[in-house]
């Protein structure tokens, strides 16, 4: 059995990112998310193991303390700490898995540093398409909105250290090209340097 | 407008490539063959231009002559040089098109050396299944069929030189593979290392 692979994803909020990856996942096998760790505590319908590892801060400061680093990446945000544990992803990229790591650029960074990965960013066809989709959900305030585009831009100043780019102009293409990526690096992986895989020469 | 690609094909004969390749073709716009310099001379319904750029040996030593190469990769078969025009794939990448280049082995090592390219090796699923399907063409003496398995054998070898193998085990899932592939390497080319294009951020 082949491997998988870990495939990172970043976009800016309000390009589609959670859409695509829902949609490419119904209809792609052999994909599942990455399961992260948080000291935070489990809201009301979470399921440890399937939404996070819920662990506490000493056992959370354990694993990041394991050599190589326990985490691939990790960062505290509103006082709790959230880790992408490398057990949980070599794990399951051992049983065949394509494994997804849904991740902020920050943290996308970290992830190139510390693992071999695949890494797409999802960008909006424009920021004043952006400004204009994230107006229409009407629940943001103008100032939010505004710190949103504001990141929106730093994001996407990343882009060109990600391996590849989707422009999410039309969603039906969008879902088109993750798939596609998906398929095309398994077929990279498949070929390997020595050779044909030893069941296709026999 | 992004500049194509270079896309290199190679395949034992009997495993399918030409059909996938037309099927991809028909399905996926923007992608155009290569079209080799040839000094053989036309065979009837043949159209110059279209089919080969037909020119005598005095003409094709020229182009070969020029530097950096003329041609991207050349050979003798049969007494006849064929080649494929360096500034024929440029100026079909520059419009903007992908270049289908299909391609023994040999050429394809070449191509690799000369240009930057995409190479994916289409595989039987295996020696037996190709033994299998070459025979159930009926158009193959014993000794001929020997010859096109230990030359394919020979071919297979070299797969872990290209970039993505595709294992034809299924015609439906290969064409889906390749299509794959296309649309992976223009998300990967579409990211710019430094940064999104202009038209993104604005």
């Amino acid at each position: 059995m082949t491997e998988g692979f870990l495939l990172v994803l970043s976009a800016p909020s309000g390009c589609g990112k959670t859409t695509i990856v829902k949609k490419v996942m119904a209809e792609l096998p052999g994909l599942v998310f990455s399961v992260s760790h948080t000291t935070r505590k489990p809201r009301p319908g979470e399921k440890n193991g399937r939404d996070y590892h819920f662990v506490n801060r000493a056992e959370f400061l354990e694993i990041a303390d394991l050599a190589p680093s326990g985490f691939l990446e990790w960062a505290k945000v509103h006082g709790n700490l959230y880790g992408t544990s490398r057990q949980d992803v070599e794990q399951r990229l051992a049983k065949g898995f394509d494994v997804v790591l849904d991740i902020d650029v920050q943290g996308a960074a970290l992830i190139r540093d510390n693992a071999d990965s695949v890494s797409v960013f999802i960008a909006p066809p424009s920021l004043s398409e952006l400004a204009k989709r994230l107006r229409g959900r009407g629940t943001e305030t103008e100032e939010s909105l505004r710190t949103r585009l504001a990141g929106a831009e730093k994001e996407m100043q990343e882009a060109g250290n990600y391996t590849y780019l989707i422009v999410n102009d039309d969603l039906d293409e969008a879902v088109e090209a993750l798939k596609a990526i998906i398929i095309a690096e398994r077929c990279r992986r498949r070929r390997d340097k020595d050779g044909l895989p030893a069941a296709v020469t026999s």
